[in-house]
């Protein structure tokens, strides 16, 4: 393409300034066509300083995520080592279901640097702008009975708030089922798809989105009460190519635990990590509102409330609201 | 299509020869074009009685369903109450899933007269062949957690063994988990497939395959010894529209008495139709073969059988040999 030129020819020569008339003359194309360029490439993210009379510097490219990087720091034997890095895609759920479909491997793993129509649970949007988030989908096919995908859910989300409190330092919890929050604010949602055949798991795909490096005026105005980034909580830049692997490496070793020893253990894990457990919580289910005291996971994965009359309730899903 | 003026023109006569140059010169087409759509014709199922020098006579008519007769003899408030009825597609459970990623209501079925890649579990090929069996797929969205769709696996085959049982008088069983049996030969498929999000399930679609009128000779050979159709049981010719509504109408009944009073009464039924309990059977799962005696159905929908030792031994899912 042809602005790659353009681009080879600022970081030729770092640190200086470059004239639109120069550029032109360089590449044969107008001004116009030069100024087209540099918007374009500022949309990719990278930054540029641009002075009359000097012409244009650049000062900063976006942080993209390489698969050798994402390769070096992986301890898996098989999970992300099928790899596919997107620029953009609307989903990488929808790009993972036709993996699947097509006969992937498990442990495929799709990242996109941006989704144009990223989703999280219930059809509801995920916001997924480029090069500050970990935006990915990986294809597990366990040889199990369907039951076995709520518990999947709840293993992602122990995988990944392990991962995130390795590599960010921050104090990461999760509200159940599998939101990962920090200091009350969502940082990362998980959606966990299944295909099923009569009583078995087909396969499952496991959406996993985190905000990483997102800045403050990164975050919808209206998400800001609500939401936030590794970034903004740790106060660093964070290595999305560690942070991939340090989740892979989690879940892989979490899924074999499970192989192994089933659910209890993973259930001590995520009550460990729980911020849901010993609060007040009101649920918003199909069956209207519960409240009640969150007192437990069951060997299921379902959440048990105490409710105002001391009865024990089983909730199988919905969205909790604490406090 | 022209060829439905000539199928018009031999209607017209019934019992009586029209020479291929009176079509001919009637429709101003070829005699080559003649031969060609009575071939069509008969592709199509029609039969004709061709004698040189007298000409074509219609003999037989393809049994062809009529959306009309099937919603005359449906009793349920919402199954099947939107239909789409295909001459030929691929496969019933690929229209459907595409209509249930379009947003289609629950109770939406799909009826194809001839399926080209019809499929059953594990995906086996399905023999469909035109307008001698019932083909289709009917669309479900229970607001359930994942572990109903084992259920809804059962239920469906209670309910389909009811209606063939119903409508034929033949003394259909249901083998483990959802093949319909009659006199120890397979006369029915069921495939359940599932989609869910984290825990619950966001839609399940219900294939079922019954041969029908098939004749022995419309059994392909290496399956006629463990194949067989309602018309070779019963010795009677089967109004598929009639099985398709009895079908429809026990599903829907039972299904809201799922709602109702949950899985122990489909679980009664079940046993009481089934042909595998109280057998030895050979289980071939996903851990090896395991032999043993079918005793009971548990709560979940799994079938328990003592082994050698005397222990009960759960079995979720895999291929079940009697005897």
């Amino acid at each position: 393409m042809e602005h790659n030129k353009l681009l080879e020819m600022l970081k030729a020569a770092p640190g200086e300034y470059i004239s639109g008339e120069e550029i032109s003359r360089r590449l044969s194309i107008s001004r116009t066509a030069v100024w087209k360029q540099i918007n374009k490439l500022r949309e990719e993210g990278y930054e540029f300083e641009a002075v009359s009379r000097k012409g244009y510097r650049l000062v900063g490219s976006p942080d993209k995520l390489e698969e050798a990087a994402i390769g070096a720091m992986l301890q898996t034997s098989g999970f992300a080592r099928k790899l596919r890095l997107l620029d953009v895609t609307s989903s990488t759920q929808e790009a993972a279901r036709l993996l699947a479909e097509e006969g992937a491997a498990e442990g495929t793993l799709v990242i996109a640097e941006e989704q144009t129509g990223g989703r999280g649970r219930q059809g509801r949007m995920w916001f997924s702008p480029p090069h500050k988030g970990v935006w990915m989908s990986l294809l597990l096919r366990p040889r199990r009975p369907l039951a076995f995908a709520p518990q999947l859910t709840l293993l992602t989300a122990v995988a990944v708030c392990r991962a995130i409190r390795k590599v960010s330092g921050a104090d990461a919890g999760i509200k159940w089922p599998n939101d990962i929050l920090i200091g009350g604010k969502k940082v990362c949602g998980i959606l966990i798809e299944s295909a099923g055949e009569d009583e078995m798991i087909k396969y499952c795909i496991a959406g996993i989105g985190i905000d990483v490096n997102l800045e403050p005026e990164d975050i919808p105005a209206e998400l800001r009460s609500v939401a936030t980034s590794l970034k903004i909580e740790s106060g660093r830049h964070i290595d999305r190519a560690e942070l991939i692997a340090a989740v892979m490496n989690e879940l892989e070793q979490l899924y074999k635990l499970h192989e192994e020893e089933g659910f209890a253990p993973i259930r001590l894990l995520w009550e460990a990590l729980s911020v849901t457990l010993g609060r007040r919580v009101t649920v918003w289910g199909g069956r209207g509102d519960i409240s009640g005291v969150a007192k437990s996971l069951d060997e299921s994965g379902a959440l048990v409330l105490q409710d105002e009359h001391g009865s024990d309730v089983k909730i199988f899903s919905g969205d909790v609201q604490l406090g």
